[in-house]
């Protein structure tokens, strides 16, 4: 990566091509090996370049958390999107003009009103809206247990009300508390058998459902078999960042997403670089504070990527980064190793936090000009 | 405030007209009676309407945390801005293209190195940039010490290399750590204390430093003189958050901004009631997490705004927020209480963050429309 960064205007998201093939290709070829489709959860870049290259390595729809991201990936080209959030009344109109316009969403309900209000702009409008019942298979969010009398009602409400029942889906966000192979492998069985029983369940029941959609970045790394389920969402595994790096399903090394940091100035006394990254570049998430490496804001790298682990990103005011060692040693060298001007990367606690800060990546590619590629925010 | 919220898309991000009125009306009033002018912080909003009513209000020129506010905010017609970060030789193409285009641009550093690339740029583009040293008055990040022997290099470099001396400039971030009326008026007078004695050696060494620009909204609300200060800077007072209410310097009846968010489901029997509104709406700011009141990601009114104090915003993935009673409650009427479809507001943390996630504001006066204001993110 012997490319120029001195000429990016910082702070600036950089991405490494050859780090995020790499993440791709591992994913899809590990669900793959598994006998499911993957579905990538585009949430955490929001950039249709990045989302082509993963259905380029052969992912079957993609995932969304916001339907600006579907109304976003439908326009261009996208058209099997699975809205992952369960759906309010306030949000079926824009659903229901996706459909109307060709895209085969998913939307995603866990409650009878849920299920109802679905059924009926179903009714309403003539069309069957294609439906997820979301399943709690690990306690940490949302969704109904899969052994909930409400399970069966929420089937009917939507097959017998005039919607389509698509299959059942879960998300086990409690992955991400884990650090060892065998935890990890749990906490897959578990998300994979407890979905795999709600939707027999329903079919035991009379009612159809097709799919068993699954997974995060931790669960689809892990998990030994897929056995009932059709398909795997992941999100984070694009980038990686230091929270997948203590989960223990990534290294440093893979980690495809960092900030590009000038720096502005040093407290020699405190052994503080100060640098033009603050948590407006980095965000706030400080996800690692609990896990078995604390990075604080972010690892440190030289300007050529290379990880300098005896340093963190130690504090960040808004436009503001605090750059010293790990152990507060107080270099005599600073000033010198550091100069005013020179540049670092800073890898992130949480990608998809960090990514949100930015309206775009620079692209790194071994021999090529540095591309910027577009991403969004907001509803 | 009996404006319908309902067609609103959520999450979003609300400002309430009157409480935003409010607070600069406050704020103008109480630095123009310590005679002082007010130079807002413009990194909270980053809205041109907002910036607007502290210019109506008496505001003298505005400050800037990125080279992009200043272009922004000088398109818009502003044109005496402070960039109040320490400048960097990538940057000052930057800057010297907007003195160049008539911008009223004062740039800051605090190290010799700083000095010196000013001072170089200046010489070679003809052009005397007016510059702030960045005094440290509280040790919690940037700045020269006002007793250091640098200080009077720095300005020599400055006023002998060919750019201007506008004068020194200070922030006193440790106030968020402070509770008291004493802890405040103490800090705030360190900051003008501290500042005005750098100024002083400046001119005791036969430099000029005709400003000396101090301030925080912590600081600005409780200093008791401001003898020898020219202009206060500050920035949040323009929304507060949960942040400053625990600082002591407003109420939750002053917070201008909060996210409107819409109820997507419950899981009782752990008393939570999910949103829409997660940490990607809210920020990953936790800064209460350590002050008095703990609000977790932020605090839960009712749709027509008003406060709910037993209640909290305990939880947040990126799309799902989760809403809990602060005692742990499991109220029996969850459910009914908080039907999907309803809607609640929530207060911010920290407004500069929060205020971040979002690309516009719906503006909320009595008796008026809801409007929409642009506001910009990014470098």
């Amino acid at each position: 990566m012997s490319v120029d960064l001195s000429t990016i205007p910082t702070p600036a998201a950089l991405v490494d091509t050859a780090r995020l093939q790499r993440n791709i290709q591992t994913m899809q070829a590990r669900v793959a090996s598994l006998g499911a489709r993957l579905r990538p959860h585009v949430k955490t870049a929001k950039c249709i370049p990045v989302a082509r290259l993963q259905q380029a390595a052969g992912a079957a729809g993609i995932t969304v958390s916001t339907l600006k991201e579907a109304e976003q990936f439908f326009s261009a080209g996208f058209d099997d999107i699975l809205y992952a959030v369960c759906i309010t009344p306030n949000k079926l109109d824009l659903a229901l003009g996706l459909l109307q316009r060709g895209c085969q969403l998913k939307v995603v309900v866990d409650s009878l009103a849920g299920a109802q209000a679905v059924a009926d702009k179903s009714r309403a409008a003539g069309i069957a809206i294609p439906t997820l019942i979301e399943i709690d298979t690990d306690g940490h969010r949302a969704g109904v247990k899969p052994e909930a009398e409400v399970l069966i009602h929420i089937g009917r409400a939507l097959h017998d009300g005039g919607a389509r029942i698509y299959g059942v889906m879960t998300h086990a966000g409690a992955s991400y508390g884990e650090s060892t192979t065998a935890g990890l492998q749990r906490i897959a069985e578990q998300e994979r058998s407890l979905c795999v029983r709600a939707a027999e369940r329903l079919r035991a029941a009379g009612l159809p459902c097709p799919e068993v959609s699954v997974g995060s970045t931790p669960t689809a790394l892990s998990a030994r078999t897929l056995e009932g389920v059709t398909e795997v969402r992941a999100g984070v595994y694009v980038f990686h960042d230091l929270v997948m790096c203590n989960v223990g399903v990534c290294s440093p090394q893979d980690v495809a997403l960092s900030v590009l940091a000038t720096v502005i100035g040093h407290q020699v006394e405190k052994g503080w670089v100060l640098t033009d990254a603050g948590w407006m570049a980095m965000s706030r998430d400080r996800g690692t504070q609990a896990q078995a490496v604390d990075w604080g804001y972010g690892a440190v790298c030289s300007s050529d990527g290379t990880l300098m682990s005896e340093w963190l990103m130690s504090g960040a005011n808004q436009e503001h980064g605090i750059v010293s060692r790990r152990d507060g040693a107080l270099p005599d060298d600073l000033v010198q190793r550091f100069p005013i001007g020179s540049q670092l990367r800073l890898l992130p606690n949480h990608a998809c936090a960090t990514a949100a800060q930015f309206g775009e990546y620079r692209v790194l590619a071994d021999g090529a000009d540095v591309q910027v590629w577009e991403r969004f925010n907001g509803w």
